[in-house]
């Protein structure tokens, strides 16, 4: 499967008075790229919340490399690193489209719950979206 | 009825690369200001949505006349301007706790509504908290 | 002139409790449009800046008419409905792009400022720019 | 030394559509908790920035165990784990003061900077600043 990368531009609010943009919102260009991401592979992120799936948060972590500024666009490929039915992990690599510069590398770990929020095994009850999220592994960008 | 403003130091998160905060940042400064000054005059906005009821916001502004700045405190006035069961109208007066300037005046409207959005009249039916809004109109800042 | 509106979809992040976009967050879709509308028409908005023209909000306000929800995209007009060379003031309508209802109009009135932060007026000095703003306020969208 | 920890109520507008504090903004909370912390072992973080230095982040990590809600408070308890003159590495738990309950675990680490983001080292020319880090790796919560 080949997709397109996640990309936007950066935000005047985005950044903080060290002129750059603040650390915290590059989690949510993660948050936002794996929406994408799913969208993109065949997961409406609305349509597994409206068939009662969660994506919650297990945890996450950033590291920052290099700054994105005011009046650049950011670039974000997104990996499946790991997928068991249980559990899903993803890799993301943030750039800036302009200098192609690797600003930010992230990962984020989710289980998969029902609205009450207890985990639940994507499998048997969702094998479509298993196979999806089975043939998102082997992606590559276009 | 006697309260407290509202007051909180500003977040590093909040400025932008202008070195002052962010023009957006003070709507969510008048939401947080709205809620204290709620659970201060004696109805929980928590309690109130847990009984059904919410207040979204009809419209907003936001007049900006001086900056706040990392570093700096906040305090936060807010006064009812209109209520009749329908419609509460509120004004907030944002001021820089170090310096006592006016950064931002700002008003918004809201009315009140069941959880599926429809409006709703509080009366017979939210008495307690008729009278609660009632009585804070002639609030009083210690 | 013509240009094309600005769009982008709706972030989980933009949501709320009330599993609407938080009313906050239509000030930063304002924000980015702005930017956006200025490039287009030929203003950048870094490019100002780098001049050492800064152009901050002395006032904005927001009706709410209907809200945004995640899984939806955002369309944004903006239009001049001031340009004098001291004061910018503009108006903007911000659609669901899926629905095509206007879920927001809202209005920024802006002056333009040295780095210090001091009025300026936009004329002699900057008249390239000064002939851009003139000519936007005829702008027609595709 | 003995100190008290950070704490403040939920936003409304930190909520998201799972009725739970969206996992981004504990990064912010993260945020706040290290300036009132260094506020409280004798480092302000504008007045460090008015010296030159910076103190951009590294890398960050969340563990994200239980959620907060609105309606809760938060109460940060923050901790340096490493400290070299060069480099500093903390430790944050974010509780939800009601419950008792932790949060989310946090860490991150930063380099010091000058204004233009070149490392520095603390030591002789800051010995003030390297005294109060080196003190505050002892630090008790009240």
């Amino acid at each position: 499967m080949r997709i397109t990368p996640y990309t936007r531009m950066v935000f005047y609010h985005e950044t903080d008075r060290m002129d750059i943009v603040n650390h915290s919102n590059y989690v949510h260009m993660m948050e936002e790229a794996r929406v994408d991401f799913m969208k993109k592979i065949g997961v409406g992120y609305d349509e597994l919340e409206a068939q009662g799936v969660l994506l919650p948060v297990l945890n996450l972590s950033c590291q920052y490399k290099n700054s994105l500024h005011f009046g650049e666009h950011l670039t974000v490929y997104t990996y499946i690193t790991k997928y068991n039915g249980f559990r899903l992990e993803l890799h993301y690599d943030i750039f800036c489209t302009e200098t192609g510069k690797l600003c930010v590398s992230g990962t984020s770990a989710h289980c998969f719950t029902n609205a009450e929020l207890r985990p639940i095994r994507i499998g048997e009850k969702f094998s479509e979206l298993h196979a999806f999220f089975h043939s998102a592994m082997e992606i590559e960008y276009l």
